[in-house]
């Protein structure tokens, strides 16, 4: 993706930059005091503690005399240093200096900080709030930085109904589509949801179609292997799945492919519908996916080390995201069964990654809790 | 700050519950199906390996039949259980038991996620997107949330230039606003920026009492005891300064206090104008007041590791930032001069947090990067 965008430095955080910043002028862009003081001729003449200088207004300076600055000031003409007014005391029109002063000190040199034409940053830069305020200080008023990538969210299932609308039995309001909005603005795209697709081929077919015209395509519902599971189908129809299933639990029925047509590709990641298997796989594809085309750097997610209170079992073979609770350092596995049960949402703080080849941890073992969200 | 506000699930990402939420129905509001496969009467029966059902339609099922169901069906009255569909074998109108299946198995009875009336979230939950899901699963649409904090930033200095326009010598383009105005952002609140604010008790003043309109007010510069540093005194004109001055650096000359007018109360952080103080005392004071009134959580900074490949000097009595860049777990600290050079902007990554009764670490200790920004 290399689409690009202008913004406003004050719409910059977090954006990043489509191409290298030249310096346009030095930074600072004079030589300036860096304190409040008085201005000297330090070097040849002697300027030590004891000395008495004459106060001089104006541009220039000669031995024996000093000027007031501020911290941004000017270094009048002749001076080569600034006292801190701390270290100085006032005697009518004199100022006596009351401690050694070295040529060059309290001076901040043109270009010192940045040097006209040189890289202020490197393509691929991505912002932060004191990146922003460097460029400000040099004078941009904004910079040229990568589109978000678009995503289309797509819900399935014949299931779901809008949002609303009270469901009667063997119905349940559509919650996918906008979680997978939310992840996918966090991630670092933009995004938006189409309306619920029943699980009917035509239908399927047609909001793909649609999709193509966004940077990346993310369903949700129907990537297992059931009758009525028809995603991948309908992917191999019009394009290619690359992966159907993958050996992390919960999430193994992603699908992982791209759908063509009138000569544009566009990756599409096909998420089960279930709440939790939905957002781990969310984490584990669609973030890197966004990143990957948003020429973001990979999230780094928060790790604490805790201390198990009890066994986590899993299935060797999978890659198991176990959520647990955390209180002073311990962490609490969630069972299956809690997590049935809503005060279990709010009490998960993390996960404990388990690796494919190990079937869990004991109590007191100390685990790396990841804390996803 | 008590001020809500109703937003859609869709806007709900990082906002804050201003009251709890009740659940309006049971999720699920009835006993489904969490496989696909075929409901079976398993208790009293013994619907055993090898146990051949015949398939039924409708609503009811009688013992020795079974009916289809997906994940998400209803389950029919008589049910008891669900046989997945890989554990089944279909042979004309009848379908053959190829596991053991026990009464309740693969069946989500109603409200076993959520019970009807009971609290899904407590006031002050900051949601995030599973949390949103969960609330779309329960038929909700909108939530009321605490607005974000409305923050004022105010940058002041008779040096500053607006950007766009060519700074002489002595003068700056303002950047601290801007950069002041995305932290506030990121921390929370929403944020907008004043004009340029000259050394001038009248100005300031004024641009304070404008200020008290807003929930915290964010002034840079002019924080220090200098003769152009008047924000303090103009603050205690009307209201107070409470602190003036910490021991921290860089940021010492940071001021906290508040400003009144017509029975309103402001709090204010005034930050020094050097834009490394300027960050440092954002992240320190200025976050911790944003999350405090907006509801937030305190921020929870990643966090790594690492050897130092040289020593860190601080002042003793000082809680120190120093900047490091961080490489294979390895950090280097970036010196005073190597600060001014830009390129240790883009290698700076993280802060070295050096305690007040420290004076340092030496080469090759195991110190805490913290990534605050």
């Amino acid at each position: 993706m290399s689409r690009t965008e202008t913004v406003r430095l004050e719409d910059a955080d977090g954006r990043v930059l489509a191409k290298k910043l030249i310096a346009p002028r030095d930074l600072p862009h004079y030589d300036r005091s860096i304190m409040d003081g008085y201005a000297v001729a330090a070097s040849g003449t002697s300027v030590d503690t004891g000395a008495l200088l004459k106060i001089v207004t104006g541009t220039r300076i000669d031995p024996g005399e000093c000027m007031q600055v501020h911290t941004g000031s000017q270094i009048p003409e002749g001076a080569d240093a600034v006292v801190m007014v701390e270290h100085t005391k006032l005697d009518g029109d004199e100022v006596e200096v009351l401690a050694q002063v070295s040529p060059g000190q309290n001076i901040g040199r043109a270009g010192e900080d940045v040097k006209k034409g040189s890289i202020v940053f490197p393509e691929g830069r991505q912002l932060k709030p004191s990146d922003v305020g460097l460029l400000a200080s040099l004078g941009f008023i904004d910079v040229t930085v990568y589109e978000r990538p678009n995503v289309r969210v797509i819900p399935t299932g014949e299931e779901l109904v809008p949002r609303g609308r009270e469901p009667c039995a063997g119905e349940m309001n559509e919650s996918n589509g906008v979680m997978n909005l939310l992840y996918a603005r966090r991630f670092g795209g933009a995004g938006s949801v189409h309306g619920i697709v029943t699980d009917d081929r035509k239908k399927l077919a047609s909001a793909l179609v649609e999709g193509i015209g966004y940077d990346l395509i993310v369903t949700t519902g129907g990537s297992s292997v059931g009758r009525r599971d028809l995603i991948a189908e309908v992917v191999n129809s019009m394009g290619k799945v690359l992966v159907h299933g993958v050996a992390i639990k919960p999430g193994r029925s992603v699908a992982l492919g791209f759908v063509e047509a009138e000569g544009r590709k566009t990756p599409i990641v096909c998420l089960p519908g279930y709440p939790s298997a939905c957002a781990i796989d969310s984490m584990v594809f669609v973030d890197p996916a966004i990143k990957k085309l948003g020429h973001l750097p990979p999230s780094q997610y928060r790790t604490q080390k805790a201390t198990l209170t009890r066994e986590i079992i899993s299935e060797p073979g999978y890659r198991t995201y176990a959520r647990v609770a955390i209180e002073n350092c311990m962490a609490t596995p969630i069972r299956a069964k809690d997590a049935a049960i809503v005060n279990s949402v709010s009490q998960a703080d993390g996960y404990v990654i388990i690796p494919e080849g190990v079937c869990g941890f004991g109590a007191g073992s100390t685990v790396e809790v990841t804390f996803l969200e």
